[in-house]
């Protein structure tokens, strides 16, 4: 009999106190249910978006995850046992499982996939052609609209969303403002990433730095909200187009923070200001993967991953993620 | 020699004290310029969009009015004098122009129209037929994209633009619901307008009075910000459409306010937010006058006018409708 472990959420977290929000069990496994698949974990996704779930708060995307349960994220991983006929033994699959070594899933409701097995490093299928890729490609190039010459601006990034949202935007023709913390990041923006201008919110007045970008900003990919939303508004030009990927600062709160203290802007500068959740467009991702997977072919789409191994260590890589203190896609190899 | 009464923007005025900040002049006319128009005028319209032209803000629709000049609003009246072949003398003509008793304008500068000599009441240019119809219907119809069974709020429904707004959406199929101040403006929104739901900010609890619509709002036309909109976005449907229209609450402010509180709602309901500015639209006049003009001769789109009497007591009128004591437009006759 096989023994599972797995992370189950005990009470919601304060702050980034997890370690005292959730604990590691272990467990035999049960037998499979009707239609259930069963994936030996390779890597685990850490995504701030998963944060809302830990929280009692019933007016985010999706219900909150009740105390007791395993704590869920997107897995990447083989199919170790199937009743489920489109995911066979051995498949390499992608969907939201549970924190742990095994993770047992109904494929729809996991919005479970068979990836692409010709990809020579599996993780990217976390990376450039993952659900942060199909979040840049759609907050780039439909909700911001951006069109080439467009002056974008990127929050966050340095992060796996917005460094590849980055990317998204150079490859489209726009001049790409990358707007991270410290010096690292920034670097890594100038001599990874190509970005036109980088700018150290630690260490820069953000609004300054854009208001001399020529024209105003046409198009923001907000991953933040706050300080820098309230930045930016003043410098985008008129009929620019704000796409609301995330608001980091919020996911953690139960209450109503202050909202954008230039939200007038909107008004006078005819903006459109627009929130996107990429599990609304799972379903196109035939028509997204296959440009994403040509600029990979063609050194166009790259990403760094920091990497924390064992599950054991999945908090230390949650923390990391969630503080900002990685450049690029934190993932767990929960293989070791 | 013809005298000329208008009325100075001498300082910026304090909340909504404009006794102290415009006052009456008289001077005798000077000859017309080359290509300019001088306008008799019959109507002044007051909106709240040019209390901002009273401020020094910079970031604001328009550069602000410089103190000295005279103030500008949108006047209706008949061209007295002309040196633009295009608007002859005799002819009715709507346009910005000075708060005064003759103004005179570049006609493209100002916007300058012939309006309909067929409406047998002219002050309809300022009504159904004029901006603020325009603007009704550009927010509801492309901004807000209401659709037939929509459900729709509109902010300062017994305004000027939001009784239009309220009308339009009515007139598209959806359903609406009016916010106003005090029973008065709930009583004409519902037995004149035939909204489908009327509430009154000063008296309910608007956020609880929304909980009640099944499904939540598909669309907001916000003519306000502030509180209401508070109340508002927690109550969108996923994927609703906030048209911003106005935010009177800032207008005689310089400084920044703080945002909606409910900001984080734009991304957890995918919401888009839109901010609109009716001159934007000018020239597409043509396109929607045919259709309010319909709904006008078929009794499906009416307007209340509040009218004061005499240039003298326009700053009156100003203070009425910045106050929101009015129902409908509000308007001054000057020919008296």
């Amino acid at each position: 009999m096989t023994t599972n472990r797995y992370w189950l959420l005990d009470r919601h977290p304060e702050g980034t106190d997890f370690a005292k929000a959730l604990s590691l069990h272990e467990a035999p496994l049960a037998p499979l249910c009707e239609d259930e698949v069963r994936i030996r974990v390779g890597w685990l996704s850490m995504d701030a978006g998963t944060r809302m779930w830990m929280t009692p708060r019933t007016d985010g995307y999706q219900p909150p995850l009740p105390l007791g349960s395993a704590m869920v994220g997107v897995v990447l991983g083989r199919v170790s046992e199937s009743r489920d006929p489109r995911f066979p033994e051995g498949a390499l699959v992608r969907g939201f499982g549970q924190w742990a070594a095994f993770a047992t899933v109904s494929a729809d409701a996991a919005g479970l996939v068979v990836v692409d097995e010709g990809v020579a490093d599996p993780r990217q299928h976390f990376g450039v052609l993952g659900m942060n890729a199909w979040t840049a490609y759609v907050g780039i190039r439909e909700v911001a609209a951006v069109q080439p010459g467009d002056w974008v601006a990127v929050s966050a990034a340095a992060g796996a969303t917005g460094s590849l949202a980055c990317q998204v935007a150079r490859n489209l023709g726009a001049k790409v403002v990358g707007i991270a913390g410290g010096p690292d990041k920034c670097n890594y923006l100038r001599d990874e990433l190509r970005v036109d201008l980088a700018i150290d919110y630690k260490g820069e007045d953000v609004a300054a730095a854009l208001a001399d970008i020529p024209g105003g900003l046409n198009a923001y990919f907000d991953n933040v909200g706050g300080p820098i939303l309230d930045a930016v508004l003043p410098n985008m030009a008129h009929y620019g187009r704000v796409a609301i990927c995330g608001m980091v600062a919020t996911y953690d709160s139960d209450e109503a923070l202050p909202g954008p203290a230039r939200f007038d802007q909107i008004l006078m500068r005819r903006l459109r200001v627009e929130g996107f959740f990429i599990p609304d467009f799972l379903e196109r991702g035939a028509e997204f993967l296959p440009i994403l997977r040509q600029w990979y072919d063609e050194g166009k789409l790259t990403i760094r991953f920091d990497e924390t191994r064992g599950l054991d260590n999945v908090l230390l890589a949650y923390e990391r993620m969630m503080t900002g203190r990685n450049i690029g896609k934190v993932i767990v190899d929960v293989r070791v």
